[in-house]
């Protein structure tokens, strides 16, 4: 079975192929009464669209998203909202090439496996294209983020690009967007232009980590046992396209600290109680505890390279297989917005899902 | 909201506190017609059960399973499963001392302010007491694919404990079950034994990485976009108490490899394509290949330790806690067996979702 | 596949057959802090409860319930509430005879048909047992109901036994409690005793109407378009085991209406808006009014009848059969305390569910 | 909370208001490799669409309906398939007279309460409109079924307009198009034509009955206890607007019969079972048994008449109201088809449900 949604009381569902005539999300269980127009949504599609650096596929799509319900007058309704972006550079005859074969490292072949038919043209359903819609729909995530609750901040970075790592000292989010990497290490940035340029030369591709964090997550979101909130954001990140990984917190990491390191202990601020570190990332029990939600992902190099590699195709046939088209050298750069938004989509979940159990109560200390 | 259910059409939903009289597990959308009985249950529960050495917890626990329901005569009837373990030696007293108190690096804080209300006896909800259900619905999830497909083999291991990795070359998964870790390399094991009694004497405690390996799963398995088998996994393993980090097959390491070195090339084999190498850890697109499905997970050190740590208590009031009871000083072991019971769930609910969509038909490859 | 779980944020799943050793149901996504206990739950069995008058099976259970999870100090934790009943009058021995046969108008043969194996024993999971189950989880529903909406009410009766209704110039709810069939006209409970009472001589059985009405709901519960609350309460109804039709307010009879007719004026009150009638149900859009919410539903007469009807058997024998054991000659009888409990269920997830989108937030009038 | 999706694994979301620019929908689990196109969806929306006698509104709408996804080279590739339709005949300027008010007897009131804020505009998400999405949705249930069990048929017709029947002694499902009501009884027709054109031209409107019958139903399609086919099949009716009942087989009349009566006895036929009678209408413990499945529903009168009617408008002020507008004077016309989509859609969901528990496997009798 195919399952196209995600989510339990914000859900969201897309729909589109990377060369079919539109792409798109339907975004049920929005409150009302929320502000939200297309202006909202298009500076999200605008971050992550292609075609603006030479660092990412020279495809070029408006990515202009249209509402087509649910919004009445400027407001939500509290009905299903559909979000529908046109695909207008789709160049399918730069598939035929491929249309039998399988590219290694690619969803071609576990897509004919699976279906026994499948779209091959720009990978079809499995191209980050989709990633488009979430993005819209992450959109309406933080149009609702936003009305209720306002100090809250999302940001996205990468903190390495292949083999190479930021500084943390050197760590500035004013500075993700001066480069078209998100890196908030000017350094490492220049850095990975001359690095990308090299692989992009040589035919290559590369691989990148990405990390979301985000500010004011009030304490008591997330749905024990099942429903944690870094369950459900391990679930978001991975199955975003090329993502093998997911870290909470100190992550793999902390798998070498012993108690007594791991233990973020906690102080009483004048606000509450205060953690002195954050290595659990925010999240305890699967439950925010009001501390930054740290997440991160390890993107694999774009598979669709240049260089000849061997494989077969649905004949059985072994080729040497170079793949053509207008591909990302590194995928990981436009995988920052879809990040944001897959956080933006889970926190606003979560935090209806919670009003519906506690109704937004929360224990006292002090 | 509690969400204490998972899978899309091979459900379990889990109850039970830690110092409550039992716990237990109700399994839905089990097949008719599969042998099953308390003895097919109990070595899983017996493998996770604690006091089985000195690195594991003293609580004395003899975790029999009993089937109340679904099974009439030695094979399941095609209605829900509802499995039972009673709590035999609970010490509530234990407890009196914390019952205020938030451990740091524990879910009782967030508990506390989700709910305003909270088992504080042993961690209630939030214990590995918990798992003790998941490995006896896993056991039901092993009798669903020892039917459907009798080839199919679930190994978990330890790879990591603390800062101390195996050396792969050395990798014997015959001598797992010779050791009190799950470890597959016999030298690191001897030498993690003499490094995990100094932690536990200096009262302190120890993370660990888990790898969980199926080998026979066909290609086919997994439900693009947002029921992926990569992602229903992270979700799973993120939702083990204290994991904060999920790999599917080169994980984070996949993010410093270049386009090139990632490519898992394919030969046409004797039986069907053949895959020369398994970066991806056996899934494409969210699919698996046929290839071996690899996970690791990271599990965070046991955050009750005897070394005192600064907190607060309900009162707002700064103390200094020292967390006595019977605790395990590295819980990563008794996570191999729930991380293999979650591999089981998974793969099972794909098995039967996969039947529903495609019937089972596969995409012909030469 | 089956499916044994009801609601969207206040789920339960219910498990157990007729005759194995307990039946049982666990409650999810229940507010904390809701005063609960087993003398809470307990009333709602007693009276479902077998063998309480010559007109209901001569089974004896205690039906006594155990609250096993999710409730510590006397409330509810926010945790799964699991809950289970044991059996304890089961004679086996009596389904020996029908334990190849198909009783006419009973799931004996479809159950046989989809699953290929059946627990016979007292129908299994298909027996009127099951609604133990319910009404237990709804004794938790109706906890969470006097929490949240302390003047709410729900109150099931008999409309119909057989061809024989009520007159409903004589309805008086007050007396619904003083004969055996939960009947609100006294003239008609005297007349359906005599009545039962030949039917039951004469070895057969007979159907009912049964009416449940909820004063008290507020305006706003129901989720359009597929959680509609009379698409819930219908599908909640239904599921209730020989029920053949529901209907809302004037139900089947508003087919025959006028729009003229079937117009629920309004005027302005003190309070708020006053309909001048009810004909919806209290339900427009699939949302409730504010007026008193009305469903009824029709139960079949119970097949296992000592009449002898024509039937087959597993080899495909065609036999005479007369079923022996203990049933109920008008199982619509216990239907109402079921069908009080699924009322309760369904308003109190609608009620949550409704915190989770609006906050519970009303559209102003005046 | 909205709920507009429905459906276990093959799942529908649907979007649109009635006055915005278009309305559609999302089907999700629809198996890979099945024949489809526009050109097999357009005729059922031809079916239900308006302006096409004097007895339904005089909106004019292509409802030409376009696929944006999950097909490629004429048949479905197994990801989420995106049905569109396009508003072509809005007239918002009809509505600016209730923009306000509350049509008595209509959704206007219950939107208003819920979300606070509503589109006015032809009812918005409350239209009839948006049935037009569920046929489309249910014509790709239709080519599932065709590929799928090739022998099943599905006829809805009406037997009751307000208070005129059929005589079943003359139904003929030949007729049924052969009149703008689908009549089955040309008899009936006839009158039903003078009735109806009464009760329009004295500005009043009425209610009906509306059957739908599905043929070739194989046995064993249904999920117990919470997903009977059943219980499913009233979710899916009773959601449809204006629906106050529903009934299976005999329905409200089962409660009228005895034991005896109601016992559909079965012989050994050829081919399998054979029942002498059908008062279960083709389900039994939830579960198909092979027989037609039969399922009836009454649908209230358009509440939107010229009558004037007492009621209150947002401000709380009383007003006598006249709705005008192009309104259905039987709304049930047009609810034919749309219960013909719901039962396709059903059974389409419950054929792939069996088949993930069951693989399809059947009980053998004889």
């Amino acid at each position: 079975m195919s399952l196209n949604s995600f989510g339990h009381v914000l859900k969201f569902t897309t729909w589109g192929e990377s060369h079919g005539p539109a792409i798109g999300a339907v975004v049920d269980g929005v409150p009302p009464g929320i502000a939200l127009s297309e202006a909202d949504l298009q500076p999200w599609l605008d971050k992550r669209k292609p075609g603006t650096s030479k660092f990412t596929t020279q495809r070029q799509e408006a990515d202009a998203v249209r509402i087509l319900s649910g919004v009445f007058e400027g407001v939500t309704t509290g009905t299903s909202i559909s979000l529908m972006i046109e695909n207008t550079d789709q160049r399918s005859k730069d598939y035929s090439a491929i249309a039998q074969a399988f590219r290694p490292g690619h969803a071609d072949i576990t897509y004919h496996q699976k279906y026994g038919v499948r779209d091959y043209r720009g990978g079809g359903r499995s191209s980050a294209r989709e990633t488009a819609s979430r993005v819209a729909a992450g959109g309406v995530a933080r149009a609702v983020l936003k009305a209720l609750l306002p100090g809250l901040t999302i940001t996205g970075y990468m903190v390495q690009m292949g083999v190479k790592g930021i500084d943390r000292s050197r760590l500035d989010l004013a500075t993700v967007g001066d480069n078209p990497f998100w890196c908030p290490d000017p350094v490492a940035a220049a850095d990975w232009a001359e690095y990308l340029d090299g692989l992009r030369l040589s035919h290559n591709s590369v691989g990148a980590v990405i990390e979301v964090v985000a500010h004011g997550v009030p304490p008591g979101l997330g749905a024990p046992l099942y429903g944690k909130l870094d369950s459900n954001l391990a679930s978001a990140m991975m199955s975003i396209n090329a993502v093998k990984a997911v870290e909470i917190g100190d992550g793999m990491a902390a798998a070498g600290l012993t108690g007594v390191e791991n233990a973020d202990e906690i102080r009483m601020g004048p606000n509450g109680p205060e953690f002195l570190s954050n290595h659990a990332g925010g999240i305890l029990g699967g439950i925010s505890s009001g501390q930054p939600v740290v997440c991160r992902f390890a993107v694999k190099p774009t598979s669709s390279i240049l260089t000849p590699r061997r494989t077969i195709d649905q004949t059985g046939a072994e080729i040497d297989l170079v793949t053509k088209g207008r591909h990302d050298p590194c995928v990981g750069i436009r995988a920052v917005p879809v990040g944001e938004a897959m956080m933006a989509l889970v926190l606003a979940d979560h935090l209806l899902l919670d009003r519906a159990q506690t109704g937004g109560l929360r224990g006292r200390i002090g």
